[in-house]
């Protein structure tokens, strides 16, 4: 009877990242990490496990009462892997808010989990570049954050014309509803979780969900679509909105227009972020191809985060951009690099009493940088170079009696098919000069 | 009333990694990363959670009973977070066991998750390289191994005698308790676990707990003492021991001693591994410190993990490295170099009409890689040179209304004390010139 064999599948909703995905994974992270830097951010982890507490307070309900991954450790403590990353920083900058010089500007990728159905672009566990800035009052952390928001497509080749960034403020939406509408605290929060939510349903669901929450009011959808087609010539018509409110439009956009960014830049009072810690400015950046038009990533200002854990308050700024969703942007632009292990040397095993041989031309390359792939067996030549060759490898270094007598090596280069017998030296310069840094 | 605050505190057993802790980190990593890249190992990673019934298989009772945080997902899984990566990269393995060109030369550096109380070098969290080859029965992938693994140690400035390591094999092991003290297969697993756990518990403890799994041979424990104090020279007199293994180990070391890793590596028959899964080789690297003196790290042959998987098999043998055990031995040898954020440009606003000049100079030095700290707020020069002194920016670049009418910056050397007037090209090429890469 044949034993029965474990299943070779991955838990639901997550990838295994062989080495040709992890190849795009880690030139997704350096090029993210090197635009972050380049603004003098300063990378940060946390745990991956929290306390379930940490997300109670701030984090969406449907996030913590359907999608969150929790359970009870074995000594009794409610804990959850982590959902999202900014209760963490909030949390960690909390923990040194007297010590830490201010501004304050961290990233992180961690790797974030919920329980979903998986679908296109959305999965259980993905990485989340997370940028935040905390101790700046002024709207220039948000013209520092959207340059930076925006200069990361840019570094991955994205054109000028292929995302636009979408801007509203939290009390614009907060005053409508409030003094416009005249909707209850509770009735407030319902719309907006509509709104958030209306690009993934039907017109005739959305009204039909609007009017359930405001019933006596007829006139409430087309008030909300004059708000959510609102600009910023006419946003003082709109019922409801103060003069501050405006002024705040008026003034980010001024700047961003002396910026240079004006012309990827749009107000839009549509655009609603799910997280309720928002309480300033929020945006999003939208896909501009019809293939991908969604939603890439998007953030927005907290004030009262750090509050949850201390007396005094700290404004934070910041935006998470998530793995999938920038991949699936660089693959519709046609943006992902072809990433191979063309650099590596390959050194076939011709015999065995050559091994040590092979060793010492082997540490010799590595010592430079250069990594080699060394056989450890011999074989025939033909089955070691259809290796090589299945690796993607561009050189190979042949090692035969005459090279050893001779203290001599032949380069064989895969790419333009030719082959040459040098010193260990000129080999090592021709690998280096050749090889793409 | 005060209104109850959240704490800050993380989850026992973890790390919060603030930006001077993530620059060790990212040390470790880039060093560990690029020392595996040089022998031609590629990168993978798989999902932090797995199905329980993969660690049940293979990894040892211990850790699937008391240590493992397993719990049942909202849709009735079993799953866990992983506490070693090894059946991971097995089953990965297993899953392309036909395309994957061999040898296969992979590795990682996950986070892993055991329960336990926190301790010296011992928390829940940790991250470990793993490094594994499969496809190679010869010991030339021993040989390899262990080059790498000392290569690791060196290339962060380990001197030669700061470590050593200890090599033994499964079948010694094996062949001396059933052939050499004739024990059942159940008492030969509990003799092994008492001998992995040797070094932490008292010799009374010790002796006594071999007495109770070997009741009625008085003389186990002499024996056991010889057979763990024996040398190559002496160990064919070892009970049990067989022709076979004993050419195995013989061999192994002539073929040290040629590639001149003999001075470094120890046959030493007191290694256990603790995993169930090890068939072959099993090593151990120890800091020979007396302020650390503990096993750092080590691994071995693993023939029938691939098994559980599929019906063919394929040999594999690796190690794992963790951070926590590193930094331990770096910091106890003074190797943990001095890292900083000296490389950064500040650039303080000293008017809030200069902002976009300044903007303008900082889109330039970041677009030549060099990162740049811009001030958002204009505020008293001493509170903005004091900011940059406590984040220990080395550069800052000065525009006043001068600079700015006559298209120049000034550039202050922090370390240096000095300070100079430049064209923007000017201060670029110091800056660069200076910069540690």
């Amino acid at each position: 009877m044949k034993e029965k064999k474990l299943t070779t599948e991955n838990y639901k909703g997550t990838r295994d990242f062989f080495p040709e995905d992890m190849r795009i994974r880690n030139y997704l992270f350096s090029i993210m990490k090197q635009v972050v830097r380049s603004y003098g951010y300063e990378e940060y982890d946390g745990p991956m496990l929290e306390s379930l507490d940490l997300y109670r307070a701030k984090t969406g309900e449907e996030i913590v009462g359907k999608q969150i991954y929790d359970f009870v450790d074995k000594g009794g403590r409610e804990v959850a892997i982590r959902p999202e990353m900014t209760p963490t920083v909030a949390r960690m900058v909390a923990s040194r808010l007297r010590e830490l010089p201010r501004p304050i500007r961290w990233f992180s990728i961690p790797n974030l989990w919920r329980y979903e159905q998986p679908g296109h672009g959305r999965l259980r566990e993905h990485w989340q570049l997370n940028v935040d800035i905390f101790g700046v009052n002024h709207h220039a952390a948000e013209l520092e954050i959207f340059s930076l928001a925006c200069d990361i497509l840019f570094a991955f080749g994205a054109p000028r014309n292929s995302f636009r960034l979408k801007v509203s403020h939290r009390s614009l939406l907060d005053e409508f509803f409030q003094n416009g509408l005249k909707l209850k605290p509770e009735q407030a929060h319902d719309v907006s979780k509509i709104l958030d939510k209306k690009s993934k349903i039907t017109q005739d669901e959305y009204v039909s969900m609007v009017q359930k929450v405001v019933p006596n009011n007829n006139d409430a959808v087309t008030l909300i679509d004059q708000f959510l087609n609102s600009n910023i010539a006419n946003l003082k018509e709109i019922p409801g909105i103060s003069e501050d409110s405006y002024q705040k439009i008026q003034s980010l956009f001024s700047d961003l227009e002396s910026l240079g960014l004006r012309d990827i830049i749009d107000f839009d009072p549509s655009v609603v972020r799910g997280f309720d810690y928002y309480t300033g400015f929020i945006f999003e950046i939208f896909d501009t191809s019809p293939k991908n038009k969604r939603s890439l990533y998007g953030g927005g200002r907290y004030d009262n985060l750090i509050g949850l854990f201390s007396h005094e308050e700290l404004s934070g700024t910041g935006f998470g951009l998530g793995d999938v969703t920038l991949l699936n942007f660089l693959q519709t632009h046609n943006l992902v690099p072809n990433l191979s292990n063309e650099n590596t040397v390959f050194i076939p095993l011709l015999d065995e009493t050559f091994f040590l041989s092979c060793q010492t031309i082997a540490k010799e390359f590595r010592k430079h940088g250069i990594p080699v792939d060394q056989a450890l067996v011999s074989q025939k030549m033909g089955k070691q170079l259809s290796y090589a060759e299945k690796k993607g490898y561009r050189w190979i270094l042949l090692l035969g009696e005459d090279e050893i007598a001779k203290n001599l090596v032949t380069l064989k280069d895969m790419q333009e098919r030719s082959q040459e017998t040098f010193s260990l030296e000129v080999a090592l310069q021709k690998v280096n000069e050749q090889t793409k840094k």
